[in-house]
C-alpha cells in the first residue's frame, strides 16, 4: 500500500494506492521479512502531512510507513537467520526487504509477537515514559489519562495503580469505560461521548489531577485544566482531536500560569535509551499477568486504512489495533 | 480605595469605592509608613475574582491589594526607624500600617526608590526567574518575549542580550517597538498591531524561537507556538489577553507535541530564595546603566484605576506603571 497522495482533512482511500510488486530478493546483508502484523498507530496521520514534522515525512509514492512484526524468510545478514522473529518499521506490505538497521530480534515464545507492536513495543514504551519520566507521579497522587482503553493509555493507568496512584480514564462509550474499569483494573473511568466532560471528570478526581496524560487535547485539555492541582504536570504525548482537523484550543489556557503547571511534549524516539529499563519492569508484568492489554485484529492489508481510521477517531476496539496480514 | 464589587469582564469604576479614614495609629510592634508609590501589575486582575486563585483573592470591602514603596513615619517596631524607605504590599492607600511582616527595607541611595517596583522588584525577579530558571536559554539561541515593553518583558529582552542571544520582542505599535530595539536594544521588535503577527514573528526569528517569555496567550501564544524550535522552551508568566474576557486557545497546540516542548508556568512567590541571586546580578547592572529601564508615572490615588486599565489592554506606556500617592 504506497500513499498516493496528502489527504486533506480526514484520511480517505484515495490517499492510497495498492500495489503488486514481485517478492524481493535480500542482496548481500540484507533480510527478507514475512511481515505477519502491521501496527496501525495515531502519529501516522502526522507523517502524511507536507509540512516538516518531527520526523521525516512520508514521501508520496513510496510504502505506507508503519510499525511491523515478522517472520525472516530468508536472511543473508549474518545477524539473522530464517525464522527469526522481529520487529521492523517495514510498512504497509506483506514483505519486507531489511539491511538489519531497525530490525529487532524478539523473544515470542513467552507472550505473542503481536505484543512487541503494544505494550511491549513503541505505545507500550512511550506510556512508560510519559507517565514515569515526565509526569513523575507519587503515590497517592491522581493521574488521568485520555484515550484510556487504547494502546498507550491502557499502560498509563495501569503503571499508574502499580505505583500507587489513583487512575481515572477518559475514553468514549460506557463499552470502553467498563473495559478500563473492570479489565484495567483503573479507578474511575469518564465517558466523555456522555456530554458532561467538565463535570464528569470533576466528580471522578476529588483530590483534583496531579498528573494528565495528554492522547487528545482540545476539550480533554480543558477539561483537566480545570481539575489540574497546584504544581500539577501534563505529558503531552498526543493531541489526536487535532490531526485531520484544525480544533480551536482551550479557552482556560492561563491555569497553566495560575497553577504553576508544566507541560512537556515528547516522541518516544528521543527516549530510546529508556527501552532497557522500560522491558525490564514491563516484560515480567506482562509474563504474569499482572498488567493486562488487548489486541484489536483486523484481517488482511486491505483493512489497514479502515483499522487507521478507527484509530484515529476513537472506534469501538480498545487496546493496540494491528491488521493480520 | 476599596474593592466594591467583583468585576466581570473589564474592570470599571464601579468596583471600586474611595473612603477617607482617619490616620491610624501603630500599636506596639507595628509601623506606620507613608506610601510614596503605588504598583500597578496584571496579577492584580487574578485577585478581584470570585474563584480560588493561586493566592488569597481580594476581599470585597477591604483596600486594593496592590505593592507600594514608600517611607517609615512613625515606627513602635525595632526593626524600623522613621525615616526608612521600605516595600511592601500596603495596597491601594496613603498611609499604610505594618507588623514589620513583609515590610523591606531598600537603601535607596543608588537607584531611586520606586526602581524597586519594578526593574529590582517583583517585576525584575519575575524576568530573572522566567528566563534563567524556567527558559534556561544558552548564548546564540533566539529568546522571544511578548509585552516586550512592560515592566517584565523589557528586562527579560535585556537579561538574554547580555546572556548573549538573539532577544525579540513583540509589542503593539511602532512607538513601543521603536523603544523595544532602540532604548532597550533588542535585536527585532514585531508589532502585533501591525496585524500579521504570525509572519511578522516568523520573519523576525530567521533560526526560529528557542525560549518564549509569554506575558500575553491567545494569538501571541499560537504565533510563538509556529516558530518554537523543536525541544523549545516557554516560561509561561501572564496571559493577560484572558484575564478580562474568556479568548479561545491556539489552534495549533498540537507544536507541543511535535516538537517537543516544555511549557512551564510560574509564579514568581514561589521562587523567593532567588531573590538574593538576582540582585547580585541584576543591580549593579541597573546601577552601571547596563540595563536600562524606564516607569510611566501617574498622578494620585484617583488615577490607579486607569493605571491599572492601561497596564491590562496595554496603553502606551512603556515600562512599569506607578502611581505617585
Amino acid at each position: 500500500v504506497l500513499l498516493a497522495s496528502r489527504p486533506a482533512g480526514w484520511v480517505s482511500e484515495q490517499n492510497f494506492r495498492i500495489e503488486d510488486a514481485p517478492l524481493p530478493q535480500p542482496g548481500e546483508g540484507e533480510v527478507l521479512v514475512k511481515n505477519l502484523w502491521l501496527s496501525l498507530d495515531p502519529y501516522m496521520r502526522g507523517r502524511m502531512n507536507e509540512g516538516k514534522s518531527y520526523a521525516a515525512r512520508q514521501e508520496i509514492g513510496e510504502v505506507m510507513i508503519g510499525g511491523t512484526a515478522g517472520e525472516v524468510v530468508e536472511s543473508r545478514n549474518p545477524k539473522f537467520a530464517k525464522g527469526d522473529k522481529v520487529l521492523g518499521m517495514l510498512g504497509w506490505q506483506q514483505y519486507g526487504l531489511s539491511d538489519g538497521k531497525g530490525l529487532n530480534k524478539v523473544d515470542a515464545s513467552r507472550v505473542p509477537l503481536s505484543a512487541y507492536l503494544g505494550v511491549l513495543g513503541m505505545p507500550g514504551v512511550t506510556a512508560w515514559v510519559g507517565l514515569l519520566d515526565i509526569c513523575q507521579p507519587k503515590a497517592g497522587e491522581t493521574v488521568v489519562v485520555s484515550a484510556a482503553s487504547g494502546a498507550v493509555g491502557s499502560v498509563v493507568g495501569q503503571i499508574a495503580k502499580i505505583k500507587g496512584c489513583r487512575a481515572v480514564g477518559i475514553a468514549g462509550g460506557g463499552q470502553k469505560c467498563d473495559y478500563v474499569v473492570k479489565q484495567l483494573g483503573f479507578d474511575a473511568c469518564v465517558d466523555y461521548k456522555a456530554g458532561a466532560l467538565n463535570d464528569d471528570l470533576k466528580a471522578a478526581v476529588p483530590d483534583g489531577i496531579d498528573c494528565y496524560f495528554e492522547n487528545v487535547g482540545g476539550d480533554h485539555l480543558q477539561a483537566a485544566l480545570a481539575c489540574l492541582n497546584p504544581f500539577g504536570r501534563i505529558a503531552a504525548c498526543g493531541m489526536i482531536a487535532a490531526y485531520n482537523q484544525a480544533v480551536p484550543g482551550p479557552d482556560n489556557l492561563f491555569f497553566i500560569v495560575g497553577k504553576k503547571l508544566t507541560i512537556r511534549g515528547f516522541i518516544v524516539s528521543d527516549h530510546a535509551h529508556r527501552e532497557p529499563a522500560f522491558r525490564r519492569h514491563v516484560a515480567p508484568l506482562v509474563r504474569s499477568g499482572q498488567l493486562v492489554f488487548s489486541e484489536t485484529h483486523r484481517q488482511g492489508i486491505e483493512s489497514a486504512l479502515d483499522a487507521l481510521l478507527d484509530v484515529l477517531r476513537g472506534g469501538r476496539h480498545t487496546g493496540k489495533m494491528v491488521v493480520d496480514l
